[in-house]
């Protein structure tokens, strides 16, 4: 796997969506219905075309519901995935089975969704220099998962959280006065360890900010004819980053215009379901 | 609020959430690039047509940023909003603000979205006696903010999770036997206040589960023709809900079959961001 | 076991407990005293005569302490056990098994006593259709283990908490007016999962209940010529259930009512404790 | 108070019990049946005769759920309480008085019942010596609550847990070979800030025990005979403890006999509950 | 303050530290010896010369204590003090500070420890262009708190953890076979976000580190003229960072090699502690 | 091991240990440079002569990390240690290992530098009557780890917290009064298994606390010559402990005044760590 999320963390995430789900009773359905001792086979099934993601967590519903639960995966984060393809045969208590089946269901569904859409914004700059990055619009709470399934997608890493880089973004520039003013601090209180990057939305702003120092430049809602500008003027003085108007329309026309990342929200924020169920083996 | 998430569950959540963007150094080109005693005033503004959810999140988000936070809110979940509207005014540290941001953001993004795309279906089914449900299929740790963003859409609740009701799906009842059969555990071991679900698959099960005292009959991916018989044979015995292969073009010509309830996974597992942004006032 | 509690919450019970009796330097007593490679057997043993429940608790004390202690079970819950049983017989090393000790005792004792009791009302009302239920009067923080244990003695299960049903008590019809609009009320909330109870405590209101759509009614406080009423109007319309003023040398005649459920606080407030203990094998 | 727990653990209690009480959804009952803006007045009624504990706890409660719950206190912990008398008197919003009444009701209940029932203790010993004190068989994870209910009720206190003080049992003895090589062995690992108290089940272990350096000595199942002839020893030389078949009729002879402490199992693992509940003022 | 700690984190920090010391009694020799009406007035007082630093952290204790307790801080986190300085004035009831005295001293005398010790470092290279950074040899689970102290010392920042920069050490070349395929593997790696530094520990690892691309290189161990010839080769290539064998005699002349960064394990892990006081006001 | 910390405390420390440094990516340097499937060998090796500790807090570091981490420990908790001693011989998952390393290194590192200074004071001590123990002077949240190596080096133990043992320090007679109150209020508050301490910095406070019934008299700051005094008077009739102004050059001749214990808060507050790495095998 490209990027494993933390055991600690990876077990936690998955105990508080198991809390959410069993409650003070557990799965009151399995007990009415299964006997203890009923031994099951099922399969994982993709029902759609994409990239599979989200078998870490997966596996530790598995391993936190049921020890004894047997996974055999057949296909691996990252991989592409058929409609019919079997993803992973599983055996093992018929209760801990089915009991499981909507945690695990629900993190390969949503994980597998963002890979697949990363995927297909990936491939749609294929060719070009840019790379497809994520942003900080995830699901409170799972930026850990959704970033691992970017990663999966083919995507690229952004700063993870407000702690691990500076970036500038309009607001900031608002309070503090200037593109400018901005770097210069923020260069000054960042260690030799943390990149600093700013967000500008004119080209006119561009020299100001290389001029500070910064080494990063957010490109945002810049028009493909202002994008080819701060290309023409900034390329390997910055790293150049677009975002703002990306769809899979036109992710390709801005990749074009030679700058080096582009961030989209969408990957995490607006990725639909991947389909996928348990069957009967 | 139609179902405000205990205070205890929201303050986790948003604790978490927190605690995933701030990291141990906090908002670092927040810190470098404004002063701290500057204030600020911002306005949420939405960028786009649709319901809002999410208020309670971002409220407790503030509040645990820096309770010097002021928010007046000018439109609350459940409520229509435009774009361009002013969702609230918010005043305080410029600090707390900017660090706020984005996870406030975040959350109404996400919930508002579920909103939206609940009350599309729920006025699609407008005229019928269907009501549009969630399903399990949330993202996890957020199921109770899901199911709240479907509420302040104007959806249904369905069970919570696997503790609060019964709802014997078909891999339990390929294990058990039979429709009947599972359903007769299934009253045996319920007490007095727990419903029992049943899924079926077929429409000649429909008697079986009846029979065995079903209190609500899941039809899934029944064809028209067959949700019609259902109805015709089960209406007023039982709850019936439909469910699988429902799109906001086939929702209307399944709840004028004549089914009681329509659960939806989309709503929770697909719908899109809705964009909303924090502006300078 | 009739209700395993989910693995997630059993584990943070135990540890909460555990950390309660261990604090920041464990048992001083036996580090002191007992050689770190002594071994010993012990068996767990009856000093009373009842029914037994809480092992699901204290395996997971023994597995906490130490995954070498060994606990071979004779006797599970639900099964009636004799003062001078073996209930377990343990090995392992001597300073584990002598740490656990008291905090296995202490959920096998609490449990098995509430068990017990329980065991008493379901007995004593034998031969009538009346079952024996749980209330929500449960030692704050344990009530997955507490029902645990009344099903364990033949208890039936009432709602679990306050969101996994509605019942309307007193306080509430004095606050919304009247029975029948604060049962139209709950109905109109209620999703298709959820069931609607009322409290009622004088037979006036049954017909206000039943007209609204009450599924469960409460009857609380009622003398029996008042169940015998209620029991006369509404058998098989609403599920009928007693509580108030009930004790072992009262449940029956109440049970020969006709009442459906017959909920008892002191099954799980008022439950003496069932003496066991821990001899040198 | 005589004995506040600390803040932080008392947080934490009241959290976990509002968890699992209110679960994903709140309390729906209350939410579907009062109006948001509704506001109430409420008494908590003592229904018995006793003593009262668990104020501190029902605080909480009320403070977490809405810090806009007004409680007037009327009585306080330890203070005597009569059938009939308003312990507090409550007012706030309707739905948070409500939603707070079962968690608060549950603490006071179990709490004072140990209080009540820990007096009776206290009261028939009045005139000796005797300090009547809990021990380790609590309630797992309320260890700190049982013991405040115990000191409110006039009990004295025994160590918290197996970390703070070295207490040398039966079974330690058993695998350690002799009570005076026990307690040399604790006196050399003990720092000059623990105790050490050792049990012994035969008057001739006493010698060894007081000669070995032993501070308290507990009298494990000791007639009545048996005790006084080791009080008549070592009174004076170490501090005297009996337990072991103490109930309200045997307390006053075993105090009687001279030793210093009497400590009663039942104080915390069999009081029933002390009945008090919501009125409308 | 130049970082404070996230409200979220420092909150966990001093809960977990009063838990620590409160245990589930609390503080039983204040409860015995103060009336719970005494209020008091007490300084903190320096009792030493030195830098300042965790004014944050013991805030939250008197916060989390009692928010009754009133605090006047007189001086600041980075500013100098002098033995018999009053850094501040404290007022509130007795109980409460008596009882928060020991872990908030604990805070300012370990953190303000820190505090002078970069200080003096940083005091030693005046006049050169070389930063003191801190490094991850900090106390565990202690990080955010003992970095925030280096800041307020003077020092700079250097990555918080293994997850916000890449900084190949030693042992990664060992196994990855050369300091050129370490960096190069780490630049395919890393986003655009993210810096790749590379530690080595011979002055000809220099051009395969700067020819792969790394951002800045940790020179380890190395002497004097190995620095200068480092320096004379890199200087302004790729941030120089000297470590090893660095303390207060041979700090100096290491920063005038020219380096841009030396980093001090010590100043985490062998501070000693400052010296401070609480005495009656 | 003397004092093995409590499975589920240790547990914790270094879940928290690894997440500070983990954060939500994990080590971003071991997985972009080394391949997931290289393995190596490594040995964790003294660089200086002490005392070793935290043996049992590295274990946990390398389970949690990953179970397939095997470590053969050579030398055990408070065995003496020479520069160049191999500690421990690692083998496992190269990545497991990298990733875990600095996090172990900095439990043994801390830890073994307390026990090595701990060491020293009861070196310079032997041959007196006196123990050399810790204080609540520890690095917050560390207690237990901290008095773990405290033991590792053959310290004694004080009272663990606040709640375990009564200690009336000089600001508790302040508000209290006098010396003779404060020990009677505390005689009376506290159980038969809590010890009464009191703190005084005069001698002819003495007899006010012997007569109170002080079991245990600090002797804060006091003259060679007044703790001579203060043994003469009250030597056997109570423990005597000195603290204040006690360092290596100065414990011998307080330890010759006859006193029962030395109180050091150097032993954890001040402690250099100790210096240990690791090193390719």
């Amino acid at each position: 796997m490209t990027m494993p999320i933390p055991t600690g963390l990876i077990r936690d995430l998955v105990a508080r969506t198991l809390e959410e789900d069993l409650g003070g009773r557990g799965d009151i359905t399995t007990l009415a219905t299964i006997p203890a001792d009923a031994v099951a086979r099922f399969d994982i099934v993709s029902r759609a075309r994409g990239v599979l993601a989200g078998t870490q967590a997966a596996c530790e519903v598995f391993g936190q519901i049921d020890p004894a639960i047997k996974a055999d995966w057949r296909i691996g984060d990252g991989k592409p995935v058929m409609s019919g393809d079997v993803v992973a045969k599983l055996s093992g208590p018929a209760r801990s089975l089915l009991t499981a089946e909507r945690a695990a269901l629900n993190f390969l569904g949503r994980m597998s969704g963002i890979a697949t859409l990363t995927r297909a914004y990936v491939d749609a700059v294929a060719g070009t220099d840019a790379a497809i990055a994520h942003t900080r619009k995830t699901t409170p709470g799972l930026r850990a998962l959704e970033i691992q399934a970017v990663k999966a997608g083919g995507g690229a890493s952004h700063r993870f959280g407000l702690d691990d880089a500076i970036l500038i973004k309009d607001n900031h520039v608002a309070v503090c006065g200037s593109v400018g003013e901005a770097v210069r601090r923020a260069k000054a209180f960042a260690g030799h360890m943390t990149r600093v990057a700013v967000e500008i939305d004119r080209v006119h702003q561009l020299d100001d900010a290389l001029l500070a120092g910064a080494e990063s430049i957010l490109l945002d809602n810049f028009s493909l004819e202002d994008l080819r500008s701060a290309v023409s003027v900034a390329k390997g003085k910055a790293t150049l980053e677009a975002s703002g108007g990306v769809d899979l329309n036109t992710v390709k026309a801005i990749a074009e215009t030679g700058v080096d990342v582009i961030s989209v929200g969408a990957l995490t924020h607006s990725a639909p379901n991947f389909d996928v169920g348990l069957d009967e083996a």
